[in-house]
């Protein structure tokens, strides 16, 4: 990983220790279990950190705007907050039993105890914005914060409502699908470099292109994940190769598959993704028609297309080209990374 | 329901719907049907409406240090909104198919949609607190409305956690079992009147009062509800009269009859307990070692002593008896209720 990108893994890190380790009780081993800070016994271990992507690039926006990144870490660790409590609810609504190569909390400790450690995780979100009035952010500027934090989060559940909602259909349109990870994934990627930058200045035409550079950058980000959970590579992503494929997913690639397939394959995808999952040489299938379909091109063309619209975004703020480095390498990192 | 109970229910009930009603995504439906306000087809039904009792309780405890409730609908809506996400996810924590004789939001949507409604739920609290500046409360108060609740949210889930956690054990003793529902049901209470105290009061000693009560109040509802959840009229509850037993719930009455008595009664207790489920003759067989150990009286005894230790809080408080008297009634209300 890059070094800018690592640049501010460590405060954040240590914001969100304070943080989750709040109290002995045994429900905070679940949230320090799930951020790779501990083992299903409560050993601690030292994980490769994960990426930090929302709040690296939270922060970053601060600083390119001319803000003080540290003064706003307990923004930034709120953000990996509300990304962390998704991902423990959408293991379960996903039934996914790895994560990161290991077991996730559902597998490990239950449905029951891992919804409401999600909870925990979402209502430290709030808890962790506090921590902005004891570094001297404004009232005002906190209560706005709440704002977008919220309208956020609100969004998040309608994109995951239709993610779930679009399974049992195949009338998907790419339109639709592109929708959905609007709220699902770009909305809290916008909601960091926006909070980002609103923390760092007034100056609101600048914080609304930081948001518009946070919503494209994040479809791209969306659009390259669904392309590496068809084609990744097992070792990095921690998960087999086909996984995306094996729990039935309608990712962008299927969805332009499906749409531009020949009858007989598009009636074939439709067959293998009614089933309950999808295994063994049906998954050579699935991949074949996909290839066949030109849906990888695709897909990476149009990730490239708002990547490129991001930077159009960051570009047209007229900061100073070296303020806007560290997010332009960011950008590009997310796009071309493997894992 | 008593007339200064339902004073306020009108202006809650808007508030509710003002928040719930955001967009026509159908994620919402499934909130409104929780509500009660629309069927699973999305007709329009008015059931009886729920007591709304923290609500109800915030906007009491307002008017009682003498501000104006109407001002404050917003925090007394989401204190209402914490409570029904909670009752989201517990429906599925607990695998209750039925709630106020309807069947609960995971059983017409399934588990996954169900998380997620509740998710949303939640985030709206944070939305919903948001109306308090259009109606005038300083951002400092709202800050610290926002800690309130989100100290409370936590607390929630650790009660929730030890809830949970306690299903696997017969060695809970009544002081286990009385810290769990403090954290699960009375912190939520405690916050009703304490934030309604603290938007119409800058006095702290008072606030503080109000906070106790409510947290002493909320223990003796929990325990009125552990006896109707075992001895209630399936009529007004909604489910079958043994259903907390049915469902294997230790409750209070459970706890203190696994402690008190002869060891060939306690060991059948945990024996059926240690069941999947308790069912026919089963119930019976419970409902009579319950009943010899003495626990619905004790049970009721302890209720009628947090019922005490709530009042002296509020007179301790040193406001006018006619203050006072909306918070006593709904007390003995609560205490005294049926279903």
């Amino acid at each position: 990983m890059p070094e800018f990108f690592t640049s501010h893994h460590e405060k954040i890190q240590i914001e969100l220790q304070r943080i989750i380790n709040r109290s002995p009780l045994a429900l905070y081993s679940m949230l320090r279990y799930h951020m790779g800070w501990q083992d299903e016994h409560g050993r601690p271990q030292y994980d490769k950190l994960g990426k930090f992507a929302r709040s690296t690039i939270c922060l970053l926006s601060c600083e390119a705007v001319g803000g003080n990144a540290v003064q706003i870490v307990p923004a930034a660790a709120a953000l990996e907050l509300v990304h962390n409590f998704s991902l423990l609810h959408d293991d379960i609504e996903d039934a996914s039993g790895q994560r990161r190569k290991k077991p996730t909390v559902w597998k490990l400790w239950g449905q029951s105890q891992a919804i409401n450690a999600g909870d925990a995780m979402f209502s430290l979100v709030y808890l962790a914005l506090l921590g902005l009035r004891e570094n001297g952010i404004a009232d005002r500027q906190i209560i706005h914060s709440y704002q977008i934090l919220s309208e956020t989060c609100i969004e998040l559940c309608e994109g995951q409502y239709l993610d779930l909602a679009y399974e049992d259909h195949f009338n998907i349109t790419v339109e639709d699908y592109l929708g959905m990870i609007a709220k699902k994934t770009a909305a809290l990627i916008a909601a960091s470099s926006s909070l980002g930058a609103y923390l760092g200045t007034e100056d609101e035409e600048i914080v609304n292109r930081f948001r518009q550079f946070g919503k494209e950058l994040g479809l791209a980000y969306q659009i390259r994940d669904d392309i590496l959970g068809i084609w990744g590579i097992e070792e990095s992503t921690g998960k087999s190769v086909e996984s995306d494929i094996a729990q039935r997913k309608k990712t962008l690639p299927v969805i332009y598959g499906l749409q531009n397939s020949k009858s007989a394959d598009r009636e074939m995808l439709e067959k293998l993704y009614s089933q309950e999952s999808i295994k063994g040489d049906d998954l050579v299938k699935v991949l074949r028609i996909l290839n066949q379909s030109g849906a990888r091109d695709y897909a990476q063309r149009l990730a490239e297309q708002y990547h490129h619209r991001a930077l159009a975004q960051l570009e047209a703020t007229g900061l100073a080209v070296s303020r806007q480095a560290p997010l332009r390498q960011i950008a590009r990192f997310l796009l071309e990374r493997e894992y």
